[in-house]
């Protein structure tokens, strides 16, 4: 009845448990439920009868076998009719049953794609170069975060490392004039669980968010989870049309005053004021997001929402996914002195706190210095590579084209005047064959705004560069034309 | 009028530019608004003219002020009326408006504390001892990790980098006999947020789940604040006593089969039909958390529920929080293959994915074999201190004593019969003031059910060794014989 054999010949306790379970679990023993005596099945083995008797120990305790002294030990009786009903468990068909949060992720999931490989030049925006990782001075960051041997290894505090949240305290005052106190930061796993945190504790199904048209896609996602209904306002050359707020009614507005994205404007400073009169007025929390204010290439960046009077209720979001690289996961906000223990306590709940290593070599780095020479580094990359893109679009399209949005970033909006917009999907298409991604900022728009109707007109697409050389961006344009005119 | 000096004596654009900004603010050009002309400004200042109309440019550009060829530059409108409101807009009070999920995380927000410094033994649970953590294997997979260029630096899947995927799934089926395809396996920061994606997409405000009584209180709390109501069903020896599931409505049920926690039962094969068998019937998920399974001291870990047959309910969660650091916020799930797209798009929404670095690491150490021998080497290490921890409660409190949970992982319980649970809180104190650090297990029973009746007899303990050396241990146990001998 029992067929256990090894390489060996000889099995040890634990492979006669394993294989007497997967028997037990297969139903071999029949209604009776009898195993052999371990007697028997030791001299059927060839081992001592101790082993087999360990093995029946450890059965019996995870309560696969009853045994009674001096009797044969017995398949438990939970198992055996377990067995009589498995026919029944293997019809699968569990129903799925969701949550109204499920339901709403299952009816309108975010998309995520495998980057496509071996383009000769892929305008899309968000990847940057690994060639401008800092890579020895990170690496010796991470090497001297792994050698501090604390007492013990402990869960850290849900706001984040207390060294990375002075360090960047300072950063944000020197480079952003944004002025907090230490248990304002709490530190987060990149941007979006910052706009998640704050789409779970401020809106609800039914309220209401403002969104810049077109806008951040990952943002608007995060927000309409929760069951909350977008408003998109119309964006121009200055960003948000903050005279449209009048009147609206919401709890929370999201913007990117510094470099509107996707269309690059930046928000004057009467309408950044208007903006925060409308939330005060409306109690609503403005969310501003500050995600590359570090690529500025006119002259120092403009000061943040966050820094202006009467800015109270604005929720300060800032990244290093843009500087050193989107999959380190780290990011933070600023908020209100009245919500820091409340996104602490969200943090808590969500993930304990971010990884630890990352947070102390990010904060060495800040400290050193080190991160502020690195981002003057890459400033002047990224501007040369703009300045690449700018040059190559006006070589290849001329006045067929016009750009914006060039005084920060890491992309220009390019609208293709001569190519309605109904012939986008073609571009794409013939683009890609040629080897060049192209993405199109019609994808931004909210369907229902009027900023709609414009995006209809011509082709637009959001170029992003910072993942490209010169030589890339070169080639890439000149293939984009070759491409366009084809259409033709 | 203007005073703007630096150390040098001469300032640059970005200087005067910086400064103009903060007087404008400050609203020192009064109503009419007028700042001085740039040729004024700059013999002023003795600085060149272009100096000063760089400035100029640049307050213009973000809208600052207004410029006219020929004409005084002025405060722009917008800043003017700015200034008109401040006084009404330094009144504070911005009324705190948030979601229900929020109300309910300010009303009972999980805790965190500083841990303790200095202790001469701290029995919290949970931590670990860093003279555990390999060190050198994981600094050269991390080192190895960041020397990989991949051709961009972009976001990666969200459920998880596909080599530890890869890495783990050969794991599971090795250690834990659990098999899945790749794609139901989505790598979390820790189980926490494993716990927080099942509480966000299988509950709703109003719906019930199961707990555990005593139970992991960060899993109650994950669970709690979307509004579901907990059902706590006491435990005994064997885990979840699970025939009182009948009759009972869920949406989830959340255990711990392997290594009750805190109590330390190990849920019999009988059982955990009698919960699969449940779950079906009432289509309930399961949320099979096993968080220590590796700590297993007498033979092979007892497979899990998800390894059983009719498991297709249940979501498998794992973690290296016990075996490396829970600072590295690393975890796993394995969901039911109907469930994985909403995963993945949750993960998404959350925070993007799991940091690239240490996915990669943990995936490096797992291929190598190196994860399974650090394993065996702390699970000796554990075994030796669980030795040393129960040697010396043997010996400081005889049978005044009993031990539960030792089968397995990191902590045990230990009831002193002898002390009634009124005196609790004056043990934990004299103990304190002895430099040992102890934790009740009563603040993990549920009020309402019958456990509470039986945790409220006698002081017992969660005790924790994992962090501790086995001197520490004994030092510790004199100590707390000592406070508990003062409290008679």
């Amino acid at each position: 009845m029992i067929e256990m054999t090894t390489k060996t010949g000889r099995m040890g306790a634990r492979e006669i448990y394993e294989a007497l379970r997967d028997q037990i679990m297969s139903l071999v023993y029949g209604t009776d439920g009898l195993l052999p005596s371990s007697r028997a099945l030791a001299g059927e083995m060839g081992v001592a009868r101790s082993t087999v008797t360990v093995a029946y120990e450890q059965l019996a305790a995870e309560g696969f076998i009853e045994t009674r002294h001096g009797a044969r030990p017995r398949v438990a009786r939970a198992v055996v009719a377990q067995g009589r009903t498995r026919a029944i468990s293997r019809t699968p068909a569990h129903k799925m049953r969701l949550s109204a949060f499920g339901e709403r992720l299952r009816q309108d999931p975010p998309r995520w794609t495998e980057p496509p490989r071996g383009l000769i030049a892929n305008f899309r925006y968000g990847e940057l170069s690994p060639s401008d990782f800092p890579v020895l001075v990170w690496k010796k960051a991470v090497t001297a975060a792994m050698a501090r041997k604390p007492e013990r290894l402990a869960y850290d505090d849900p706001c984040g490392a207390l060294r990375l949240r002075t360090a960047l305290q300072g950063y944000l005052w020197r480079s952003r004039s944004v002025r907090c106190e230490l248990d304002q930061i709490v530190v987060v796993n990149g941007s979006q669980q910052g706009l998640d945190i704050c789409a779970r504790l401020l809106l609800d199904a039914g309220d209401r968010f403002v969104m810049e048209d077109p806008g951040y896609q990952m943002a608007h996602h995060a927000f309409a989870v929760t069951g909350a209904i977008a408003v998109p306002i119309p964006v121009d050359a200055e960003g948000l049309q903050t005279e449209r707020l009048d009147g609206i009614e919401a709890r929370l507005a999201y913007v990117t005053p510094s470099h509107q994205y996707p269309l690059g404007g930046v928000m004057p400073v009467g309408r950044r004021h208007q903006l925060l009169a409308w939330a005060r007025k409306t109690d609503a929390y403005v969310i501003e997001d500050d995600y590359d204010s570090e690529y500025r290439y006119d002259t120092k960046p403009i000061p943040p929402l966050h820094a202006l009077e009467g800015s109270d209720n604005v929720i300060y979001l800032g990244t290093v996914s843009k500087t050193l690289s989107p999959t380190l996961r780290i990011g933070y906000l600023v908020v209100p002195a009245g919500l820091r223990s409340l996104f602490a306590a969200a943090k808590q709940i969500m993930d304990r706190h971010t990884p630890l290593v990352e947070q102390d070599a990010l904060a060495a780095m800040l400290e050193s210095g080190a991160y502020d020479r690195h981002v003057r580094r890459v400033r002047r990359r990224n501007a040369e590579r703009q300045q690449a893109l700018l040059g190559a679009l006006r070589r290849r399209f001329g006045d067929r084209i016009r750009i914006e949005g060039t005084a920060a970033g890491l992309h220009v909006v390019a609208w293709f005047d001569g190519l309605p917009q109904k012939r986008e999907d073609a571009l794409i298409r013939a683009a890609r064959a040629k080897g060049v991604g192209i993405y199109a900022v019609s994808a931004l728009f909210d369907g229902r705004s009027t900023g709609r109707a414009r995006s209809r007109k011509t082709i637009g697409l959001v170029m992003g560069y910072s993942a490209l050389e010169p030589a890339q961006i070169e080639r890439g344009c000149k293939l984009l034309a070759q491409a366009a005119g084809e259409l033709d």
